[in-house]
């Protein structure tokens, strides 16, 4: 079942494009892992952070990234860009009006 | 640029999936008026609550859609079965590591 995992990413005041930058770098990994959409966003309302929606294959598929080593070093390079706040919500999708 | 509108609906107890068949009954007119992506889903831990994952082609094609008389009477239609309870986050996508 399609697994949605939707985030905001508290930064460091200044850092928040650093992010933007470290979390669109290309990665053909994360679509070979099972990663279906990866949105990074911004917005106005809140300069500090940055959002993403992410859909996956799996729960499990989401779950095997985290453990790729370039996952794991891009996790290690935001530590520093990041304030400790985080947002998000995970859910299995049932379906779309789009489909 | 990609507007994505993340939400979380509260719904009265035993009436989620309820709203889940209204969310997801088929629609041409999103897609024809700039909906990208609408993803429905539900979570195990949270029982009464439907979320939503949309992206649109911008945030005009989203207000845009909210005023489609579909829209207004699923609106109508869904208020019932709501608790009132919401939440969500929207944002500006500036890219994917997928791109």
């Amino acid at each position: 079942m399609t697994f949605a995992n939707i985030g905001s990413l508290g930064t460091v005041p200044g850092k928040r494009d650093e992010l933007v930058t470290l979390l669109t770098r290309p990665s053909a990994e994360l679509a070979a892992i099972g990663c279906l959409l990866y949105e990074v966003g911004v917005s106005d309302d809140e300069p500090d952070t940055v959002f993403v929606a992410e859909l996956w294959e799996s729960a499990d598929a989401h779950r095997a990234s985290l453990d790729l080593p370039s996952v794991q070093a891009a996790i290690a390079e935001a530590r520093p860009l990041l304030s400790g706040v985080m947002g998000g919500t995970r859910f299995e999708v049932v379906g779309s009006p789009l489909r």
